[in-house]
């Protein structure tokens, strides 16, 4: 049973305005317009196609929203289980009045519309904010994102460099980043380095407060020397996808390297997100095909958490076994801090043991508690919320009840974790 | 302390009929005939060893069953705090009216004699059964296993391929496999195919419900090429175990994926059970000497998983960190099912982390909760009964406390994992 | 909540009376002369850096303890949520009467006199030692040190030779070595036995009860032939620094091998700490520089274990993740003793699970509980007590609650980790 503190707490750490460090929401379409939205979250489709539904009925070109969540719903029996689905179900409770605790095909329809209904209003975004009672969201932004069109304050923007450190012997990544600098990759070193800081300046000129990656198992970052780096360069400029592999390594170790230095001159923390391999299962549905080998360690950016003391690196791992490396990584270098439960770690055994680890060893000034990584604003708030529940229990048991803190201190720390911390490691510049 | 609803969610999911998914037992005498044959079980003599028990006075020739335990009970208090001489109290209590707590030079002849005397009976297996409320248990049987003697529905054949797939360079098992298939192994991968899938035909038309094997931590289940595995059949049928060892791993690959194959054509799913080193402490008693290497990923089986989208996985892990891969693996691949907690996992606390990990993230429709691994059926019951109170709990704990769940619900999915999974996953032909 | 009989456990067992089986005490200044002894322990240094506080103000040389001490207060609020906090409070609640939760700017001064006039007596190791209800610690001796001056009964040697192993291609170790052998290394693998033989001979003679090694993550012992070793050994005499890695590599092997073949000869136990890699980030603090790669396997030591059955093999890990084949090989392996929780695993949550699970799978008379690894005495009862208020949760939950033992036989498998196997295990000689 739970600590008698345990509900005050949770109380106390549910009131805190939050502003979510990380998520993918696009602040064009920041929420849902149909339930098809919530839905077709890959965490849906893909649990549901690996219960057995064929791809092809979830992919079908042409579907209608209404449908794609018919389809759905007569699959999600065997999902029930999932905090997932307790996550969707959060939702329609929250927002629709949905009453029941399963969405099944005697329910679907008049949800469908409940959740239609409220979606269609003009303040719908902003109604899913208050309700939620988030602030700002922080957003996955492509370098050649414009910025433009959305209230930076709300959300934020954030520089994401998968495509430049990983796919920049691609035609069109090259194109991409040429057209968006306004620099041409002439073969040198210097114009792609002109080329991508041209991107800091304009995303620090838009409000952004963090550049961010995520990293394969196998990838070291280290720095590479000029003329590698101008070899591998000109090597992909003239040869694109059919250059050898073992330039495309060199240039995306030489990238990313510039990236952290450009993170240095413009004051970004840079997010890494370590750990995931793309495509394992080339045959799942749409952001159902990644998964990754367990067997990383974080001695492989040994290199760059010297290189770069200035720098902030937020670090998230895919796998709970590099939980205890993180917390003593962060527990040493200053500039490490721990991020989040990402992914394949996002689910409460998880959560409970990897933050507990870290909330009894890590400064609590280097701890960022949890983003949702959200694709829709309605999310934010069911995630964040198994998120305090569990936070709330490990204030209560630990702090409180084996540590013999108060309940204030136990409260104090909570926000500062969710909160205090969001705003001292990523600072606005406005 | 436990949760109010604990106590009736054990109740409920204790009525529950098993059928254990993997067992060892031999169906020709199942039960044990005396004390010896439950302290001779290898977790008894191994930890007895490695408390200082010389291994000569467990494996001295001849020595009678009654001198056997009269001996291990003088080694048994070092063992007395494990999880396992747990399951040998509880066995000597349920189904000996054994009173105390310990198994000591002072109890253990009348508990020997009173245990001689249960077993005597001609319906010892059957009351076994009965009292430990189960109706059928599946084999491991060697390949050329006659499968005739004993009824199929209650002990359920299972085709175990370790020999097949990492000893055919070994004459013995080369001749076995001849004169069990009737076919001659003539050089060609054709007859090495025929051979095996008469294998499949003998153990389907005999009830089979799985196909299994163990498989080393640095096993990796690739396609070899025809040409490839032709040259390996024909060094290893030249050679036998003098050959080069890169044909032994060819041929292993070969085979490997011939089972596949043939599980596919018949339907049969393959339980992988991966993590093993054999013979890690060569002096170590029988059934004591094997240990593993905890580095392994479920990266390696990524092409397997790829290549057979019809063949079912049921997937055990040695080690639970390897766990975490293993959930994630079975969330996003449709053939990849979760499969008890084995060997040096099956303990209190590793259950208790990896089955709830796996019950909050795993489609609830493609986990096994667990399997007894027993030789005799005496140890069906304690270890089973075991995880249903580890499982009461997180269902109290997790689903109704955490979640919100009602009771019913909480043992419905109890049900789905002990029982209903096993009769989906592993479907009876007859 | 905790369950009832908790309470009465932990006061039982936190009356035993302890040996503590690894420290790194000065047996010539066992205790704190000021405040400073206690705050500049690399822990709160480390976590102060980490926390942003420069390591020039840490280290400026010259600074009083008094400054070294305030400067440090100033930089604590960080750290107060952790475990490491949270024994220095502790301490200063115990020995000096301190009142508040927090060490701050308002209360450090009159807290600093409280303790340099409780040290400044010169019974103050013995009342610490006496208030921690501890009898004897065991040192961390260099090699060559001549253990005289101190009560070897109450301070008790250790050898310790990471330097034999790791340095001795360094000339100032060569000369050290053959200065307090007596044994002039003449390039033969006899003269290099000999010196080492001399260290064992010493340190017998003077109460040693144990050898001692921490190993990097990437060694792997062997036995390396007499003809290599012996050129690796020439090589090293002829080049020091400058020789070869591969020999540097070789040696390291031979020596360690020739250190196992001693603790045979003379029986003393070898404690193995397995996974630190030194020197990590190279800017931090003083001993706050080590890290570490996760991903070590005793699979490495398997040679050893094999070929040494009479020697006792305390172990180490340093990553939880290696916690589960610790137990495992300890399960097996008669040689294989589980040995305390250290350094980035010696935090409450990384406790719990890696003790729970030791207590039900490793036999109980193979487990060395703690060891308080401090270098000065005031920690060992806070730390000690960290580790009691878990044990006595473990036992009180799942041996009293889950497995029904009584209070009494809790108490006793609790005495014989925390005590008993410290003197069966490491036996005195006088
Ligand atoms: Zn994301
Ligand atoms: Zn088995
Ligand atoms: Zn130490």
């Amino acid at each position: 049973m739970s600590h008698p503190a345990r509900e005050s707490i949770y109380q106390a750490i549910a009131s805190i305005r939050l502003i979510d460090p990380h998520t993918h929401i696009n602040p064009h379409a920041p929420a849902s317009r149909t339930l098809a939205d919530l839905l077709g979250y890959h965490y849906y489709t893909e649990l549901a196609h690996s219960s057995g539904m064929p791809k092809r009925e979830i992919e079908e070109p042409g579907i209608s929203p209404h449908e794609l969540v018919r389809r759905l719903v007569h699959n999600l029996a065997p999902l029930e289980n999932t905090s997932q689905y307790r996550w969707l179900v959060e939702i329609c409770k929250k927002f629709f009045g949905f009453q029941a605790d399963r969405i099944d095909t005697s329910n679907w329809e008049s949800l469908y519309d409940a959740a239609e209904r409220s979606m269609a209003s003009a303040q719908w975004s902003q109604s899913v904010l208050d309700q939620s009672n988030v602030e700002a969201v922080f957003l996955t932004n492509d370098f050649d994102d414009d910025l433009s069109g959305f209230d930076t304050n709300t959300y934020i923007p954030c520089l994401r460099t998968d495509d430049l450190v990983f796919k920049l012997h691609q035609r069109d990544v090259q194109e991409r980043l040429q057209r968006s600098s306004g620099v041409s990759l002439n073969g040198s070193l210097g114009s792609l380095r002109d080329a991508i800081r041209q991107l800091f300046l304009h995303f620090t000129a838009n409000g952004a407060r963090a550049c961010a990656i995520s990293l394969p198992p196998w990838f070291e970052p280290t720095m590479v020397n000029e003329g590698r780096a101008s070899n591998a360069l000109n090597a992909v400029l003239r040869h694109g996808e059919a250059v050898e592999s073992s330039h495309v390594t060199a240039l995306s170790r030489a990238v990313f390297w510039m990236l952290a230095e450009l993170c240095d001159e413009f004051g970004l923390p840079f997010d890494l997100m370590i750990g995931v391999n793309r495509g394992v299962y080339a045959e799942g549905v749409f952001q159902g095909q990644d998964l990754y080998d367990s067997r990383v360690s974080l001695i492989q950016y040994r290199e760059l958490f010297n290189a770069f003391p200035d720098v902030k690196f937020p670090v998230s791992v895919l796998a709970s076994v590099t939980n205890q490396e993180l917390v003593s990584y962060a527990w040493i270098f200053p500039n490490v801090i721990t991020n989040g439960h990402w992914w394949y770690s996002n689910t409460p055994s998880f959560i409970h043991r990897d933050a507990a680890v870290r909330l009894e060893a890590v400064p609590q000034t280097k701890q960022i508690a949890y983003y949702s990584d959200a694709y829709k604003l309605e999310f934010v708030w069911p995630k964040f919320d198994m998120y305090r529940n569990i936070l709330a229990n490990i204030l209560a048991e630990h702090f409180v009840g084996f540590n013999g803190w108060s309940e204030e201190q136990a409260i104090e720390l909570g926000y500062k974790v969710l909160r205090g911390n969001v705003e001292a490691i990523f600072p606005s510049r406005t």
